[in-house]
């Protein structure tokens, strides 16, 4: 596979040129990208759990090397980042911690961040935590493409314990890969993100399940407007469990919030209150439409 | 514009033959898209409330005539589809109902059926209530087409006063235009639409009022997940607020179903239970992985 068109440029190879040796831990969806958007400017150092894995990733030339030996993977990288589902990041991170050179930077693409801070920011000297708001309800490597976080909004979140020169470092990383960096606390971050994400994602299980549910298979008559509704529905089901828990605190004041609006709804509709749910859909409508488009249709969760 | 691809046919004039003079009422989205489907097929008549409307249709050719004047459109009609909003429709039909010819079929295209029967089925002989399933979060006649209907399902719905030949020549009609034409008695069209349609509708609403309303504008950061679930948000509340309101029973049950769902997710991240979270999103995958997407893009919402 080609490599990410950018990458031969001399701005892309400034803000790249601290990172020789990356290695990406985990080829899902968003390490198998990576790895396909590094290609050409540095050795990129895929590790799997599966020897199937590699030897996919080997033959489709995704990654420099890949290995299932973890501290092969690791020896002497610039820049490390954890890929791997957010709970069992905090294991990897034990194994690795001992084995790599003290000026290496180690990032992740988790969708919570109060607990991989937590979890890891003590391991390693110069932890940066990372949200790149790109993925797809299609996982896995075979979804893997170069061009996937260009556009996409990536959330850096720094404490107070964040080495300042590795969040430099690691928001040059970003935006040469086309991401939009915007810093967050990482509790403003889980907030946000269970708010516009992980809620949403929720409410399209729940509104499958409840639209489907009276007699009649009404899933025989959807149109856009459900498909388009409930398409993160068809999310892997392991991944999202693991996130909506990582961040339930968010995800359950966001539960509480929309069975407010939807009792809200509910009483214009008892009351026929036709004015007061005229109210309700046109300030939903004017957010709605206030939220840009990005430029490319990036899939971003 | 040009006319319907299929229109030349023979297979496309034999179904339409009963049909040479088409009034169609109402130039929105779907009025609009019917007149241009119909180009080359049949005189279309179109009757817009506003004097510059009926300058627009002319001065685009998207119908062979229209007028403001609701009795000058039926005239002679063999066909006439109501395309405006469902809680207008009564008043016109009070007004055309001693103007048209005996064996005029009359149809509209309502999103609600129960109230659009009881309200009309008397005062037409010929009354065959009618929902193509096609739209978009973009109303009005710019956003016409003529391919809207192509790959859509239709819900017939007759009861038992409906006269058989006329189900039979709007089946034929709808068919006609590439639609998959389907029956249900009014009650279940009312009951599974309010589900699959009108439920996802008020829920994007209030999911777009709960995502935003906390502080940091989490709209900022939203991906695509977000802007897919919530793009009907964005649907005229007029027409909104209409159609809820004359389908309030279903959506209301709709609600509740939903509610009980959202419920029953909080309770499995408020005891950690990840089985039971699992299983909850992997069985709304399945669902949602079982909807077949149409061939076409069409929009239905």
């Amino acid at each position: 596979m080609a490599g990410n068109e950018n990458a031969g440029t001399a701005e892309f190879r400034q803000k790249m040129s601290p990172f020789r040796e990356i290695a990406i831990l985990g080829p899902g969806l968003l390490g198998g990208s990576l790895a396909l958007a590094l290609t050409g400017s540095a050795n990129t150092r895929l590790w799997a759990r599966r020897a199937d894995a590699v030897a996919e990733i080997l033959e489709k030339k995704i990654a420099s090397m890949a290995s299932i030996d973890l501290k092969e993977v690791v020896h002497g990288a610039d820049l490390i980042i954890f890929c791997t589902p957010v709970e069992v990041m905090r294991e990897i991170a034990f194994q690795i911690s001992s084995h790599i050179l003290p000026g290496t930077i180690v990032t992740d693409v988790g969708s919570v961040k109060e607990r991989v801070l937590r979890e890891n920011g003590q391991l390693f000297a110069n932890f940066v935590g990372s949200h790149p708001m790109a993925g797809s309800e299609q996982g896995g490597l075979d979804a893997a493409r170069k061009d996937l976080f260009e556009g996409a909004v990536c959330i850096l979140t720094p404490d107070q314990s964040t080495n300042t020169l590795a969040l430099q470092k690691v928001t040059a990383f970003w935006d040469a890969l086309g991401c939009e960096v915007q810093l967050l606390s990482p509790r403003e971050h889980d907030e946000i993100v269970g708010a516009i994400s992980h809620l949403p994602h929720l409410t399209a299980s729940a509104l499958v399940r409840a639209a489907t549910s009276i007699p009649g298979r009404p899933q025989r008559f959807a149109g856009q407007g459900f498909r388009d509704s409930t398409r993160i529905a068809s999310g892997p089901p392991p991944m999202w469990a693991g996130i909506l828990l990582s961040n339930r605190q968010a995800v359950r004041t966001g539960i509480r919030r929309l069975i407010s609006e939807l009792e809200t709804a509910d009483s214009f509709l008892e009351t026929a209150d036709e004015e007061g749910l005229r109210k309700f859909l046109t300030e939903a409508k004017t957010i709605r439409d206030s939220v840009r488009s990005k430029q490319k249709e990036n899939g971003g969760i």
